[in-house]
């Protein structure tokens, strides 16, 4: 046990009373809920990244935290790193977590030596999570951060850092697939672009589809059994991400021939930032039937860029679970905290109540949303509005052509006289379950 | 002829250095460029409706504007303000217009009032064709103004307005057609949602896609030669908008099975609200292989709402026009002026003066952009950053699998190099052909 | 008595498990909250405008409400909507309202009909309050929906329109002043610009600001002891308003010698669409001395223009209550719902549960808040932050030279060592309120 | 001599024809324009950070370039960074630098240390000043890259940084001094909070104040005869900056008594960021008589942080020296390039091609402004529209009371008649400019 918690104990459900810094009052991972325990339908996860690899640093400044893990090029430091990020989970009682390459072993001096020491930090992994009973959601390769993937991994004009990035995610494939991983995730935070004025958009679309076809075939071929997840972001880094929101991936997937194959991880502060609410982009993904995970923080609605911090207002993650109850809930998804500390937020005590906090915002949010759907007066009168389409004549004119249906309105003496739309009475009734 | 413009002559080109207000500077219609007059290549169309139709109104104050053809709710007045429109087409020399239905003639009592009045103004729009030349870039329908349509046309919850919309398209279209229209557009002002409470996404976007592939089905009934075009817009008037931006746009055709015949019709404003600059639209859809035709104005970059402000920044234009051309030019598509007065603009001048500023500046970013390609230097320092990518190997890499792409990383030893994408250099360069 | 409510009684408060839509569920306007019934802390105000006067139109559409009042250029039709809507205010409990002049007569053929026919308007006003024991928060004149407003009220370029200016506002005054307003408000919609290109800023802010203090002078004449209130908003209708925001009222209330004598009314979508939160907003006129009273509502965060909607979301609520409760609570001011119904919600049953749905948020947020500042954690953690400031050296330093505070690091060998700022913390613990 | 710039020679203006990348092509040093080289009204300077210290990354990707000055924490890289420094200021005859202490000297392991080795570039520089002629624009502290600063510097909740803050200023106005430095700066990047729930504001702000007040006095003390500017941004960041724009910081001065003592540094991007168009906050500034020099860049109107482009739209950059003219022009301030490459450009060439054409666009601006201003129509045409108030009976009824004002409405029968505001005409006169 290393200390960097200071001994403290497992975070226990205390109820909403509960005046303990360090309890759950929402979260009582056993409480059935819809037929279920909550654990199993939240399946909570602990992203590496933020709370491991990240060190405090913004555009105006560098490292505010001090973790004994740091320097981070060590692997005996990535290490004791695991030992944490391990205690963690088991303090927090999450079930999962999610990692890039990047987040567990330092770069190696070559690709063989950056392999054979994600190898290495996977055998630990497996050790562990043999021990402790975490799963792994999902793993993806880092193909941001380095400079060799400045202008794109698969989309890179230099068709050498498409073979890289092809061998990056073979590896972290092959590690999620040893670790049962139950998704493997793909953000392509730099295929996109700067400037038109040095891209072929068409031909990067082109290698990106290409690319993603290949991920698949490699799936079958080793069977992993997971889901393969895009994580649609607009920008940041780049100016334009390809992968934008839920619709445009739609859009490849389509050109790809692969919207049965493969699913999206849409999170809430990547929403925003695409001109979205969150709920939109996971209805429409529930719609496209590409639906797969969720990475959930929240995003300053004032901040133009990502601030990925934690969860804490109930009402708008309530109307989030309940698309994704909608959605009939996760398969091999789950809720992944892709949400970081503010760098000033320097103690390790800091890093457990983050995620208390979100643990209890997302439990409080998922309880109402299921309380919504029970009840079921939502569903009742949002169906209700469209009771004129499941009529015959309806049916027919969708079938028919447009003259059949221009014919009606004469015929007919069509007058559709509007009818309220009533979102202010549905929205009282939403906070009847809050 | 009306006195509404004061006598005021056909405007023309005189040349940079006239000091006359009513003067083309850079726009000669007959100039030469690329092997085609000017004007053979802008196309340039005027918008019925913010010119003629549109009072002056914003959110927080009403009609402005005094015209001679208000009120708008009386058959005579529509003949005067047709007289004005063909008046003003000839005076700035160009060569199309386009119109809703309802900015041509008065709502009548019954969808048959409306109909014949309509046709009844094509019958004198046909005539004034003749008369002048001008011709019909596109048509369409409003279905967002009344209040029928307050949920949406095809994706309203009441049938009877799909029917509605049904009668409306295909009357439009009937007239279009007539009228020797070169497309046929279709926005959806409320094709979207204001609250998900009350919402089916996925029922709402399937009637979308049916009544555009009834829409196509009627196009080659009657033979329509011209293309249909969908105009994307994310939000405004409705919180969201199907039709969200051209890669949304790609994924509804594709499941529409309609991305081989119909195009985008993309507005600079639309793109801006979107989060993209309009180069990027532009580019994209001839990427994805839509392209159609340009709304032509500007947003105000501080502004969240749709300022359709005419164009006046030359080297903004250029770099659309750089993308129309890469994309072959327009064929059935051109430069409408979507594009309205500032609502203290109230003198008949400024109409004229819009529109002379907006096609000077149109034509210096045209004749800007012509140079660049025929230049070729962007083009080639373009297609130089993706040499590597004409190789064989890089080639079959595509065709191979993500195994064999990742096993050249060793075999290789591959350590790629970033090269400098040189983004300065070639806004430089872009510098010198304004 | 109207039947606009169909007989709709009361709205009364049956507690938090009530399922009936027309009651209270968080609002008991008689529970003792710190001291005082909520009814006294919250002072609920009714928007004349969005309820009475607008009728359902957008950028893109016209009315869609259809109600009993319209016509609205009709002196009877005026006195019709003063009924109903002192039915509405108490049929809805709330103890005041607010109005323009414009919506609460028609517009007169000459300035002098216009004032006799707010006077005759006031006179029923008068005879209703006190039947009803409905007060008057404040008034104001709207001085940006007729076009002799376009360009600007106090800062046109015509003279003329500052004096037309002048005499609007010296009616409403007058009127506010009889009816025994508790404020006066100024909201400045087109005191602002559409381009610096024909604009003299200077001269307009001068003009504003000169005005303001003929407005401040004429408010001690007529002995009116409510306050004058300014309230700020960035844009919309104009490019740029001179009331941006809490700063720039702050700044020019200094040039103007007036930052004792007025305050600020703020708006939550003001405060957003000037990039701000809403308790930025109050925090900041807080600090600066000059917070008075707010326009609440909501502003939906995907959308860029003004969307006026009513509050949902408690715990929003709660954080801005909680910083009028840190100001003092209110004095003249109160809650006014600046807030419209959608333009699809068109029955009267919408008007009242918008309200409803409103004042149940606000309740909810405003007993947390309460609880909040009551417990004394949240305020005990952030005072205890700045400990360091109370003792002795560090006020000194303070009272010294830049030399004197320099000097202490190298005597006092200082290296300052960072200390969490527990963000998460201190967000989980504002949940526990909630 | 270095070798990084490969030999090359000094850029020499060769007219707008030259195809060579390495020229002038609209920047003519000496060009006399309204009766000044365009050197001396332009006074370019080069930001040390961007162009120096910056290695490349951003939040998502570390360091891209390579620069024989890496790494940066040793004085002899110091050394031959400032060697390069001025070698590329010789080379695009810049007559101005400007810098942080931070990006000159690395950080020691005491105040004392990081003074001194502050002190001895400080040699350096003024030798190199000697031999170059390049002057000094401004210096300023960095207090918001160490993590001593990371919850502010005078506003820190610690007055122990408050303390080194004013050590740290100290240093740097002694150094600015010695080198005969036009301005220093002062730019809060963490003066701001990243939460209200820990944030005292009225304390922060006072403190902000109080600091600024003994900047003021120490400047006065040592006899620096340098503008103090300070430099507004929104958020970025904090959440919040209390430097928000020019009207923000307007009301901070007037509460310190130093409205006439301090000046504002605009920056493009930081404009954007907060709402505004560049030109707005130029014109608010000199309304204000605040205004006092730029930091020249461009921001992405697509993305939602700091993007510090170099400019290379010349009608936007006409149109802020246009406001710059009407201020007189600089007198103490100049036309600083806070612009840095885009983290792709890895090459010495990009760094001189990336100012090239900053100056070319800047100079292209300039001279366009000059003729706007010196052909005095546009002018002309705004002043016009404020004839009215020139007269008597205006400038009276700003003198006189509300009443009086009221009164004219009546005794003259004033119906203010609506007046073209023309701004489409004023913006095609623009463009006849450029």
């Amino acid at each position: 046990m290393s200390d960097f918690f200071n001994g403290l104990g497992p975070i226990k459900y205390e109820g909403p009373t509960s005046e303990n810094d360090f309890a759950f009052r929402r979260y009582n991972p056993d409480e059935v809920v819809m037929g279920k325990p909550l654990k199993e339908h939240l399946r909570f996860s602990i992203a590496y990244w933020h709370s491991f690899a990240w060190e405090g640093g913004d555009p105006f400044g560098g490292r505010t935290f001090e973790r004994p893990w740091y320097p981070q090029d060590e692997m005996d430091n990535a290490r004791l790193k695991a030992d944490v990020a391990f205690e963690m989970f088991t303090l927090l009682g999450a079930p999962f977590f999610c990692f890039h390459d990047a987040d567990v072993r330092p770069e190696g001096a070559t690709f063989a030596e950056s392999r054979d020491r994600l190898n290495e930090m996977a055998d630990i992994f497996e050790r562990k999570m043999d021990e402790t009973g975490v799963k792994l959601l999902w793993g993806t390769a880092n193909m941001f951060s380095e400079r060799r993937f400045m202008s794109g991994a698969a989309t890179n004009p230099d068709p050498d850092v498409y073979a890289y990035a092809a061998a990056s995610v073979k590896a972290c494939m092959d590690v999620t697939h040893r670790l049962n991983g139950e998704n493997y995730v793909l953000w392509g935070g730099r295929e996109g672009y700067e400037t038109l004025l040095n891209t072929d958009m068409k031909r990067e679309r082109d290698h990106a589809i290409r690319f993603l076809q290949q991920v698949v075939e490699y799936k079958h071929k080793i069977g992993f059994k997971g889901a393969i997840l895009i994580e649609p972001k607009p920008q940041e880094p780049t100016k334009h991400q390809y992968d934008y929101d839920v619709a445009t991936v739609y859009g490849m997937l389509k050109d790809a021939g692969l919207e049965k194959e493969v699913q999206v991880n849409i999170e809430q502060g990547h929403a925003i930032l695409a001109g979205h609410s969150f709920e939109h982009e996971l209805a429409l993904a529930t719609a496209l039937g590409i639906f797969g995970s969720i990475d959930m923080n929240r995003n300053d609605y004032q901040s133009g860029w990502d601030t990925d911090q934690f969860p804490n207002n109930v009402p708008e993650v309530a109307l989030a679970y309940y698309e994704v109850l909608k959605a009939g809930g996760f398969t091999t998804g789950g809720t992944n905290f892709d949400a970081k500390l503010r760098r000033q937020s320097l103690d390790a005590e800091d890093l457990i109540l983050g995620h208390v906090g979100g643990m209890d915002t997302c439990a409080a949010g998922f309880k109402a949303a299921a309380r919504m759907l029970e009840d079921g007066k939502l569903e009742e009168a949002r169906e209700a509005r469209y009771t004129g389409w499941n009529g015959e004549p309806a049916m027919q004119m969708l079938e028919g052509t447009l003259e059949d249906a221009a014919a009606r309105v004469e015929a007919e003496g069509l007058e559709p006289q509007p009818v309220s739309g009533r979102q202010e009475r549905l929205e009282n009734l939403v906070n009847r379950y809050l």
